[in-house]
């Protein structure tokens, strides 16, 4: 009887404790799940310093552009998120996890459409950028729907794209290849855009803002224990590119030019990000080079070439910096990751570029329709030059800043 | 008597066990709490990037008072945060939390501080900076402890307000006017307040970096499983103040003016403040367009009304981009937040106003009674401007960028 | 015999419990630990932005060295941080933690390099820095592995440096000056070296984004419960260095230079490294105080003195922000830890400064018998002005540097 008592109260003990240890769990469980949504949350925050102003500054080149380039990031950024958020609201296609992922690939959507504008930066009024966000934004959640996620059932396998090489980069360097086909006046090719040389720090601070994040931009959705593999695998590709745009910028040129340490130094990143958290570090800083040659040659060599042979004008290039970086990191995956299933990865970059160069002709006729202009945007169409200085008919004061 | 030693040992390993279970749980708790404190800590820093970097740069439009400004900003913060700190090691009122709590409330007190600093940037000497921050700590500090923490029992209930529309960006601002409509001389204002035009870049620069680390100084001290809900909000309401301060600024001024977009369109983020952790996203997003249309509407059309009206100078319209929003934000809560109390809520705001104007009157004349200027402030009345320039006499350059 | 089949019952609970808690708490440790090197992920982020942004915009002061001093930061950084990985990735000395422990020591060892670059900022090709940063890091990782691991046997007991007061920032002042003094030529010290007057906010701006991020320098490694306490004495140390800059300037120049605010108001930062886990927050407080006033002597007083007296330039003034501080704050550590080991730690100081001034001389040694220069660099020698302002035969400032 005694014993049958002591067991009673071992039972209960034992009740006790298991019960104690599975509400624990689910506690720490929960925490442990909080904790790692507000380390996304961390690098939602790092990717949007490189949106806002990680791109807007690097694209504060363009004279008398400054204010409109930093504007126009303003509202594509505030277009393009809410608009996909609208989209996963509605349960739509590709909706996935918790909310702090929706941002993130809301946030992905807008450096998409960053890089597109890129293409037609200093040729569009304000609401037209805002147009152009929102012709934008569905065609991007349909490719990235068709590629990443098997929509319409096309692609039979998984494509390695972690950080986007291929649906964020290509995408939207080709989609804005083709606005600008869609787009350029003769006058504007013949009008050459020329730089601002006051602003060729603001351009270097945007890319070291790009630099700095990238590793959270690639890492933004990887599990906790794979984040510090991913990040050194991008740093290392940064590094990569860096030292090969400094050799490959004097052997191509003579001289090293600023445009091309501000923008393929981050070839690298491009490239590395379809295989971020696959890669062994040195195969990444190989990346990370290769990456940083293909992108100053594009810089240097093809680039004049392209603009004369097609009359069409890429007006940050992107198609050195994305595009071909882009699907070099995507091709590169074939040969990195061991079990990569080459038709879907093939067939991924295949479907990006199509539907990327479709949508964006498309588009670029739409935004035409709407108001196409033949003279070059300057600051002062659209902004207010006299707000808050008086006095600014001296000449030199204008000539300085024109803006 | 073999049961009986099965049960010792049965108990014995249900001890064990336990204790285990026990010890591992505590163990994982603290590291689990001490995870967490890391996080807010990750948010401090974003918070001090925002008063340093945000604050700073968004201040570097006044002509001749680019190095003034941001010397200030150092000043201000340096002064008031350990200031802030000194209370909380005094057991001081409002004390609460870990030593990172402190830390963030103390960041909250500097950034109300500059706020203010705001209304009457470029009449100040550094030194007047200081005591201005000595005089607003204390004040600032008894409105926190009244409003938030119940002190001297004025306000029975609780007051919404968890990223400090009403507490930290009203208050700032109203307590700046104050100091302003104490301190400004009719020279001063018939002396128009010129922008140096080559700093408009400067001040997107800080008003870009105010926009990304928003969302953290509005869930600095939200638990972790709230925080990505706040900062989707946070953020969904400053994309709403982007596109609505342009279409605003646009209406309302015909053309589209610079400080608008750097100033108005964080006025979102402002107004959704108060009830960050507690909107649904789409609320945010309309409380963030009404905001944007409240500010650019003070920016273009109240500003120079109220100015020649009541012949004081706000420089930076603290009002525009931290009154009314903020004010608005403290109200919007009245509709948002279900079972809010109603009396503690006005009750709050209400105090908040009445408190701020009558120590900002009272520290402004202080700080009149210790040095009262006429003239504008230039940044060569204290700035060695030869230190590191020798051949500096040529007129033009030296005049608008002297160093 | 039904209380055996009890006992069985309840043991096979008991083991259930018994594991099912072991295997959940294994889980849940890995979880924590990968969640704990996330956070120190974003501290490695955050001192990647000190390396780029910080350092690279502090050194854009020079008079048409704006380009250089970036693209030099991006070379130094993307040398540095591979070189380093290799020397770990052989299993080398100093290996220690994880993947992200080594990137934080890879960091660390960047950021010393680029201290040692600012001292002979302005003076070395490109091809130099990234000559000087292959000959820097082994003889950091030598110095850093004596000091820190017991290397060689030469120190016998812990040297309390967790910030890198001593090893970080005193070995890179101090190595850097070793280089100046074996390259420095007659001309060069001859011709003055100019300042960019329209970067005064350029270098206050990588002066903010240093201040911004230097507690997770601090901080970077050490452990979760300890980071809240650590970045509270960094801010402390930084906001009295920053109130003591703007007091000693003011007394000892007359006027406020810039050129204090951006640098000396950093100095409690350098200070407070050796002990910023241990110290308490009024001890760091007053470290940061002192280290502010013996930094901005150094600029007022100091530094045109001994240019005079050596005819050796030291560019930025590395010494009296890096050097005297960093030593300030070795040796405050035996004041403030209780236990020190006074002969570890000053023998620890004693190998570093030999160690560092050895090297320093030696490297300067081999960079010059590479290519030692008279005239100083401009920034067009090596980069390409004409590649985007076609009209560029303007004056040259006007140019180049116009703003």
């Amino acid at each position: 009887m005694k014993n049958s008592i002591k067991n009673v109260l071992l039972a209960a003990a034992l009740m006790f404790c298991v019960c104690g240890t599975v509400s624990a769990a689910e506690t720490a469980g929960s925490t442990l799940a909080a904790l790692s949504d507000v380390q996304k949350y961390e690098r939602a925050i790092h990717i949007m310093a490189m949106l806002l102003v990680g791109f807007g500054f690097l694209m504060v080149f363009v004279k008398k552009y400054g204010r409109s380039a930093l504007t126009a990031t303003y509202l594509l950024v505030s277009v393009s998120i809410p608009l996909y958020f609208l989209k996963e609201s509605f349960g739509g296609i590709g909706s996935s996890g918790g909310v702090i992922d929706n941002m993130i690939l809301a946030e992905f959507a807008a450096a998409s459409l960053l890089i597109c504008a890129g293409a037609v930066l200093g040729r569009l009024k304000m609401g037209q950028y805002m147009l152009l966000g929102i012709l934008f934004v569905p065609f991007y959640a349909l490719n990235e729907w068709i590629v990443l996620n098997g929509g319409l059932g096309l692609i039979s396998g998984k494509v390695v794209d972690t950080g986007g090489s291929i649906v964020i980069h290509a995408f939207g360097a080709i989609f804005g290849l083709g606005v600008a086909a869609s787009m350029t006046t003769l006058t504007e090719y013949e009008a050459p855009i020329e730089c601002d040389d006051t602003s060729d720090r603001y351009s270097l601070l945007g890319s070291m803002v790009l630099w700095v994040f990238w590793p959270s931009f690639c890492a933004a959705l990887v599990a906790p224990a794979d984040v510090p593999r991913t990040a050194v695998n991008v740093i290392l590709a940064l590094c990569g590119s860096t030292i090969a745009t400094y050799f490959a910028s004097v052997r191509l040129r003579g001289k090293i030019a600023a445009a091309d340490i501000a923008n393929a130094t981050l070839a690298g990143g491009v490239a590395i990000g379809s295989t971020c958290d696959l890669a062994v570090p040195g195969v990444a800083f190989a990346i990370g080079i290769l990456a940083g040659v293909v992108s100053t040659f594009g810089f240097a060599i093809i680039q004049s070439r392209l603009t004369n042979l097609t009359r069409k004008v890429d007006t940050c290039g992107v198609l050195y910096l994305h595009g071909l970086p882009g699907l070099l990191g995507g091709i590169a995956a074939l040969f990195v990751v061991s079990g990569i299933n080459f038709g879907a990865q093939l067939t991924g970059i295949l479907i990006t570029i199509m539907l990327a160069a479709g949508s964006g002709l498309i588009s670029g006729k739409v935004i035409s329709a709407l108001g196409r202009r033949v003279e070059p945007y300057l600051d002062d169409e659209e902004f207010d030059g006299d707000a808050c200085a008086p006095e600014e008919d001296q000449p030199l004061i204008a000539a300085t800043e024109p803006v």
